[in-house]
Order: C-alpha cells, then structure tokens, then sequence
C-alpha cells in the first residue's frame, strides 16, 4: 500500500531533518510551494526518493549525503545542493567533510562547479552556526 | 618542490591500487599512452589530483572513491567509472556500497545514468571476481 | 533570399505569440538587448530558428513547443524556459500538458531538474493568470 | 499495495511495447541482466516509472515518447535514446514525428547531438524496417 | 536567396577540409548517411553552420577551430571532437596548439574529459601523419 | 618548491590582470570568501591552475583566453564567464572576437548558452566602458 511506503518516506526524512527546523520546512516548503500545480511531486519525493531509495540498507546516511551531494555538485544544481548540504549536516557530515567532498571533485568538475559550490556550503554553514574544524585544514 | 609532491601523489595512488595490478596498469597505461603527445598530464595526475587532492586529510579513501563514482556517474563518464569502480574495491568499499552509492542516484540523475553506471559496475566486479553481499540486496 | 526567410520566420513566431503580448515583447527584447553587441543574433533566431526549423511540416507547434519545453527542462536553462513555457501556452498547450511534461521527466533527470523547472512553470502560470484543471492531477 | 503498481507499470510498458518484440524483450533484457548485482532496479522501472509516472493522466502515450525522447536527445544518451525510439514507434509516433522532434532541437542544443541522435534513428528504423514519409521532408 | 548561403558555405567548409580528403568527406558522409531520412540536415549545416556562421569576420579560421575544439571537449563530444580536430589542422591549427588547448581545459572540466580528448587526438595525429613539436612540451 | 610554483602563477595571473583592478581584485576575493572553510583553493588556483597550466608554452594568453571563455559558454557557468571575459579583455581580446566566439558556438550548443553569454558579456563590456567595433559586425 502506498500509505507505508509514504510511511517509511517521512520517517527516513526526519533522520535527515530532526535537529534543523529550517531544512525540514524547507522539504514541506517544496511540496506546499507545488500543491496547486503538482500535487503528486511532494507524495513522489516523500514515497519513492525517500521511501524506496534512501530507506534502502547498504550506506549508512551519511554516505548517501555524500553521494546525493557530489552529484549535485557535478551538476551544479545550487538550490537543490543548499538543502543537500542542511540534510547532510544533519545526517551526521561534519562541516570539514562536506568541504573536502566538494574540494575532492576538483580533479574530476573543474574548479568553478567547486568554487560555486563551496559557496554555498559557507552560506549553510553561516546559517547554522556551524565552523569547520581548523587542524583538517591546516595542509598548508 | 615538486618530487615530494610527485612522491607523495604515488604512494597516495598506491593506497588505491595495491591489491589489484590490472588498474594500477591502468592508471599507468594511461600516462603511458599520452607520454608522446601530452608528457605532463601523468605528472598532473600524480601530483595534483593524488599528491595535493587525494592527500588531503578530512575525508577517508572509502570516501573519496564514493565521492569520485557519484560525480563520474552523474557525468555519464564511463571509460573513468570503470577505472574508479576498480581503485574503490581496491580502497576498501564493498560491491554493495558500490551498487547501493549508484543506486542511490536515481532520483538526482534519473534512470539511464543509473542503468549505464550499472553495466559498468556489473563488468568491473566480473572482472574482478567479486560479488554482491545477497542479505543487502533483500529489501524486495 | 533572406528576407523571405525572415519573412516566414516572423510569422511563424506570431504563430507562438499572437494572443500574449508579454512574451512577444520578450523576443523582441532578447534582440534588443543584443542590438549594440551582436545586431545578428535576433537575425538568426527569425530566420534560422523559426524561418528555417519551426517552418518545417511533420509537427504541430504544440508538439514543438513541447520538444522545447523538454529540452530545456533537462538542459536546467531556466530564463529560457519562462519564455517557451509562454509560447507553449499560447501555441495551445494547456497548463496540465505542461505540467504532466515536465513530471514526465522525473525517472529521465531526476528531481532536481523538475522541480526547478515547475516553479518556473507556477510563476509564469500566475502571470498568465492560468490554472490547472482540477481533474487531469486528481491521482493521489 | 506495491503489486498493483507493479501491475500498473506493467500494463502501462505493454502499451509501448506490444506490437514489437524486440524492445519489449530489451526492457526485459536491463532487468534481467542487473538481476545478480540490483535486484530492485527493474521493480523500481516498472513500478516507479511506468506504474506512477507513465501511467498518470493527462498526456497521450504518443506526447510522453515525444517528451522522452527530445530529453535523452539533450542528454546525449544514446543506448537508452536508442530503447525509446523503438518504444516511441509502438506508442504510434511515425518516423517522420521521430525525425522532426530531433531535428526541431538543432537551436537548442546544436548540431552535434542531433546527428548523433538522428544515426540512432536511422539504426532504429532499419532493424523495425519502416521508413520515412517522402513528402514531409520536401522542404527543399 | 538560400543558394548565396549554400555556395559561401561551401566555399568556407572548402577552407577547412582543402588539404585532407578524408575529413572532406567525413562532412559530405555525415549528409549523405542522412539523405534517406533528414535530407535537410546537410543543408543546414552548410548554409547556417558554414555559411552563416564560420563566414562571420571578427575571427580567423584558426581561432574558429580553437573555439569548437574546446567546446567539444566541454561537451565530451568525441565523434564530433574527431571530425573537429581534423578540420583545426587543416585550418592551420599546429598539433601542439591542439594538445594545449585540451590540456588547458583541466582546470574547467576536470581531467576525465581532458583524458579523453587527448586520445582522439591522437588517434587523428597517427592517422594524419603529425606530430607534436617537442620544444613547446619540454615544461617538465 | 610549492612558492615557486605560487610565485609563477601569481606572475602569470597578473598578465591577466594588471591593467583592470576590478577583476584583480574578483581573484582574490573568491580566496578571501573562502579563507574560513577552504584556505588551500586559492592556493591551488595560483599554483596548479595559474603556475602549472596557464603557464605553459604553445598557446598565447589570448588563446588561453578563448578557451576559457568557449568551456565556460558551453557549460552554462556565467559567473565564472564573467569573470573570465574581464580577463580575456585584459589579455588582450577584443570585444568583437569575444562576441564572435560566443556566436560561433550556436551551431555547437544552440542557441540558449549562446543568448544567456552575450548578455554576461554585455554587462562586462558595460561595466569596462568598451564597445564593439562596428565594422566587424556589419555583415547583414
């Protein structure tokens, strides 16, 4: 029945949300934002990208942060990658892990998807009041 | 100067390749086959995409190579997929976390990245020898 | 000779904007615009793109419209789509063709791409002052 | 209940597939040869895509072949561009309509990817042994 | 009238294929494998492509070559990047220019589609009979 | 030693730089944004992408340029364009031969990436106070 996996969904999303009320209305948001013109794509993200997809067993949430944010990286979706970096923070990503992710592609994007990107992250980062963790960085 | 950092890219790569000679061949196989018309592009390989970005801390290979399939995925990048399925086995991810990381993708690339990047993996792991942990898959 | 091109390619684009003012203007503007820095391009697109392309027989333009719309969609061009999400409106396609399109797209580029593109489609919905029928999204 | 979507997509994939053989057994044929490493992949297909996407209303099967296939052609992704021509022909568009839709996006994604694409079709069109209608093309 | 475009498209396609046969008729075989189904589409690329477009002032040969050269590597784009390296050095484009250009493209796009452009254009150096100078690699 | 490598970029970066103190200064404000969550970025811009790569022999500062500016039109990435068309006009571009390069990739990317650059080049011109050499574009 629908209704479990809409279930299973909500429940795998608020791993992603508990301890951030901003990016948790920011999933409703998208669903309220889209209501009068298509009501399923809230019903879709909550039951097949969550309910299906990320209740799978086989990465932890932390590795599917990972990956949800390389890809958005990669493809320099910046609304999309701003919620991805929320959730991923929230899943357990340190600030300095989401960094070095997205300084990781630079051999692989190029440096403008890279720079973009870490402009982003600084503006979450600057949101939620979280630092990076100065000794990661000190490769200099 | 620049022989640290040369140095250090090749023991980095080496942490990605030590187990298995056929990418470490690769990877040289490529330099090699550039050497008479691009002799630096292995240099920059080695130095700059192993010596300074691999070799950064923050982030483990495992996270890395996680980091590299979901960027080289959401790219359609195959001849590259192949060769980083190869060094993410060697670095320690498991087929699963391979397969589940690609799996994952669906609702941010869509289907036909996915079912490319799939055949791909399907190719690597024949080759390889290895196989598919069953309990993981069993979400049916 | 040019000029009859551009003749047929004039009216072809009436055909698309014959009954919005807004988005006549729109085209002429990119043109405009463009006038001081390359007087040519507003040339191109009358002559090429709707002379040469949009003239062809073997689709309607609503058929076109919804190619374009498509194609946008999953290119992520977005001040490009506002644009041919109007001329499809006027060329015929109702604002649920428009919608379900872009749905569509879902298991071909993922989420992101649709969601993105739905907003657009909302604001230039309220613009126009259309509204989806009630009863082609009544699926939940 | 997951079967009936299952069911839905099912019927819903007969639909594009039922005349031709061929590319039925290809949707078969993804499905079965992920079975050993993703298991899940070809459920969430006929669920996911055709059970809830390609089943909604509001679009003919004709529009979503068209609205696919001008995506894959942007994307540049030939083998799955390659499935959908052919289901694209089952759903009723004619090779003409097929033609044009590539065609139709020369100014939006330039020539590369429609010679590209047009080569599939053309493959496409000689295995299934229909051809084009003459007179659609004498634009000459 | 449509002949002026197509006889000056001509003419500057002459200037790009006028020492090598092979890629002359790489262009006159892309029109001509089409004939049966886009008879149009060779038409468009001489009169638009060639005639309107490559006949611009404002830019040598050269520098048109350089121009899609690094847009087809951007694109991953590798039958057209063949074609398109071919028509560079007939143009006038030095094998080592060609190699820098691609190999400055690492910092944009990232060392996978660099890789791989680098070995179509060897493949066309060995078939055409060139190769790099070696002073201007000498940087190492 | 790395801080010959910083220096050799620093120096080359200036070449792009030295008459024009906005966009100087643009380079150093990208490092400075991102002091706090990624000091090495800037770092690896002036030694690996300005010391290593801009830095190499067989292409001139202005064809480096246009090969830039062709990548970045192509991907759809305007701030960096902008940024990059201040460079190139300081590297010696002309604005023509900027607008002729954007121009000249319509028939390889359509018309789309080519609409949204002319107008980023458009503020740049605007923002520089130099115009388009009128002659060169008179060929309607």
């Amino acid at each position: 029945m629908n209704n479990e996996r809409y279930q299973q969904g909500l429940d795998k999303l608020t791993e992603y949300t508990l301890n951030a009320n901003e990016e948790t209305s920011t999933h409703h948001k998208i669903a309220e934002d889209l209501e009068d013109i298509a009501p399923d794509i809230g019903k879709y993200i909550i039951e097949f990208a969550y309910g299906d997809i990320y209740s799978r067993e086989g990465l932890s949430n932390k590795q599917r942060a990972l990956v949800t944010i390389s890809s958005l990286v990669t493809q320099g979706r910046e609304p999309q990658l701003e919620l991805h970096i929320n959730t991923g923070l929230t899943a357990g990503l340190t600030p300095t892990e989401i960094v070095e992710s997205i300084t990781h592609l630079i051999p692989y994007t190029g440096f403008p998807s890279v720079l973009n990107a870490l402009q982003v992250a600084k503006k979450v980062f600057n949101v939620r009041g979280v630092t990076i963790e100065k000794t990661a960085q000190a490769t200099g």
